[in-house]
């Protein structure tokens, strides 16, 4: 493939140059240094393993502030620095239950976990019937039965997207919108289906958002064992009543950062490239894969330039943004002062989808950006990522576009294994290959140094 | 990417036709077929908890020869049945046990395994120096100092190659011809580091060939941190004594089996299409990915063509070959018994690379059969496979090349996991994901059926 490629720009392009032979030698080298003297994987496993859990206002959250400040320090940024912003402090409270309560009495236990921004149960047990909802036209016919009732949304992934984030992107609008939804017709709480399609029983929590229209309801999301249970016992006519405790708040919001290390350009200063990652994790993991992998990737090229003494063009920005996950402040905040400062953003790519074997990149610009990566493709693909799509760029990086017209990237690792491990507590250190971390750290590099180059 | 090579396909090749756009549709029926009802993954399960480890000449040899003979039949085979080939009998005999003795007498067990095929070390623990050698250049140079000594081969896996199967190439003849090479200079053991690039310890064996010309001596492989803590000790110039203890040893040869389900195929029942993996595992672990997802693949396409009703053009074969890991023997017989028959093997395809997400396909062919098949790849890319490029089919296939002139072709996974569990312990069903085992059998099948129904 990549030979044909290669042929292909050769015969139509005309642009295999001295200039690629040089740029392919460059980033031999680079992806040399990272495959041999690689510290991602060191540095994730001190992230996950001594700071571990990081959700936006948490003590560790600051903790992992200070790490990735130093060790961005060390990297070898020209400036490191602090961004402050206000981030949302949500807390879990306390452990989730849900107890099954059957015709007969007998009770049974499931494995949940609160969704991040619910409120909880206000200290006592709800309990209430429960009606099963298979998808959102389910919801309206049934509109009038969800009164007092628990909603229990069990949309399945589908298996037959071969790229698992558009099973996501089918789903999740059930664990985002879905408790507003049910709430609009008088459910008292929810419990969705866990966004995954792992064969395990392990709840993986994330973001819900509530319609301020409706009444707000405590929602958690259940282990796909338990809820191919509780939909069957559904199914076959059972009354069953829940019993469900959480205890979910928010705190008033405190005083975060976005963590930024700079490499200042020698000839075009004034644009600027960011590369990104976001510090925060969910409560229930060390936060491994999302997003240990990207902060650990971003610093990891920030030390590859400078280990080949390598000064860029243009002036490139290794950010560590907060709050991902639960507001996008960090994201937000990044954008809006570089708004207010009248800064040139050229390019943005993020690393949040795994730390796992790079394929592909996305593209968020126009067909000729897109076109001008894609000749890039012959440098880049013998690393791992050779596809160059039309699609979206990572969401820290996301408000850039609006704000600024910046064109995105994103990295796209292999995605099979993602969400078996996503917003859950399987997403620790060990589900990370060292060399998988590696490679996705070596197509960054490489994209980061031709568009420092080239241009976008 | 694969909107790209479609376009390109239509410009120059003139051959995207309603043809194309019915196989595309009947290969997304393939795919969704294994992703919504795949039973590749249980299969697995049952061969890897049930039977387990499985070396040729074992009792487990002969329960997995009946199971794969089951599930063959109820996948839907016109015709099952056994190929009866002798098989080595080679058993490890007991634990294998190294020491290191250090300068003040204080001993340190080191991680180890034994070879497969060595001899053991007579019943008695074989006690000698240690010398350190880096290369084979090394051992030439130090090959006055070897008589009575263990030679300990420390070549690492270089990191540098991509594609981790490079660096396996690179490294494997310290683990195959190594013993053989320290004999011929008078060593009487040798300690090979374990083909891995693995952060933890667990050692790997594999088969190592005895040269005739010179003695036969034991020989382990190390585990990689005992590996590091040996090399940096004699690099120190402690003077190491290593204490050995193997007990391997061949007995006579037993009947083994390829087992064959085969579909008969309406308009050239005489041309044949091969697709296998081979049955038999190390006896250290539970042979997942090696050969278990290969196995659980060939058995998968099988029964995806048949829950669609496919009926083939050529007579396809599902072979699970005996014998892979110590002899070949199975698929020497195969390709044997096919030539003795003049059968028409027109193209053979093997999984042997493990059940990890599907890359490549490597084809053995000439270069219009390879410019042929890459006319495929907008079919195939979808679904993983999105590089097709010349290099080796698998080894159980690999006779009926020079036999037959047959094409051959392997699927590719992606490679950087797989020798972290290659030939050792952790070689077992949880290292294997549903998905990627299920995509590889996609790739496999349109594959497959592109072959069966245009020729190659």
């Amino acid at each position: 493939m990549l030979r044909k490629l290669f042929f292909i720009s050769l015969l139509f392009l005309g642009d295999i140059t001295h200039a690629q032979d040089k740029d392919a030698a460059f980033i031999r080298k680079l992806a040399d240094e990272i495959l041999t003297n690689g510290k991602a994987y060191d540095h994730l496993r001190d992230l996950t393993k001594n700071i571990g859990a990081r959700l936006a206002g948490s003590k560790q959250m600051y903790q992992a502030e200070e790490w990735g400040y130093r060790l961005l320090q060390e990297a070898g940024s020209d400036k490191t620095y602090k961004q402050p912003v206000m981030v949302p402090r949500w807390v879990r409270g306390g452990t989730d239950e849900v107890r099954a309560i059957l015709p007969n009495k007998e009770e049974k236990e499931l494995a949940v976990i609160a969704l991040g921004n619910t409120i909880g149960t206000g200290g006592k047990p709800l309990e209430a019937p429960v009606v099963l909802i298979r998808d959102f036209d389910e919801l309206e016919m049934k509109k009038d039965q969800l009164k007092g009732k628990i909603v229990f949304y069990n949309y399945k992934f589908n298996p037959k997207f071969v790229r698992t984030f558009d099973a996501y992107g089918d789903a999740v609008k059930y664990r985002s919108r879905g408790p507003s939804l049910a709430a609009k017709y008088g459910a008292v709480g929810v419990i969705v289906r866990s966004m995954s399609h792992s064969i395990d029983n392990v709840p993986h929590t994330g973001a819900l958002f509530y319609d301020s229209a409706y009444a707000k309801i405590p929602a958690v999301a259940i282990g796909l064992q338990d809820a191919d249970w509780l939909a069957a016992s559904l199914e076959q006519g059972a009354a069953l009543k829940v019993v469900l405790k959480t205890n979910g708040h928010f705190l008033p919001d405190v005083q975060g950062h976005n963590i930024i290390g700079e490499l200042k350009g020698n000839e075009y200063p004034d644009e600027y490239i960011t590369i990104g990652g976001h510090l925060d994790s969910w409560d229930n993991c060390e936060g491994a894969h999302d997003d240990g992998a990207g902060v650990t990737q971003t610093i990891e090229v920030l030390r590859a330039l400078k280990a080949l003494n390598y000064t860029p063009k243009r002036t490139i920005r290794f950010v560590l943004f907060a709050n991902e996950e639960n507001g996008l402040r960090g994201g937000r905040k990044y954008a809006e002062e570089a708004k207010a400062k009248g800064e040139k953003h050229i390019f943005a790519v993020e690393s949040d989808a795994g730390g796992f074997t790079p394929r592909a990149f996305s593209f968020d610009c126009s067909k000729e950006q897109l076109d001008k990566a894609k000749r890039w493709l012959p440098l880049i693909a013998p690393y791992g990522c050779n596809e160059f799509i039309a699609g979206g760029g990572g969401a820290d990086i996301s408000p850039l576009k609006p704000l600024l017209g910046t064109p995105l990237c994103e990295l796209l690792p292999d995605s099979q294994r993602y969400f078996d491990v996503h917003h859950s507590s399987n997403d620790v250190f060990e589900a990370v290959n060292k060399r998988e971390l590696e490679l996705g750290a070596v197509n960054m590099v490489a994209l980061i140094y031709l568009i420092d180059q080239y241009g976008f």
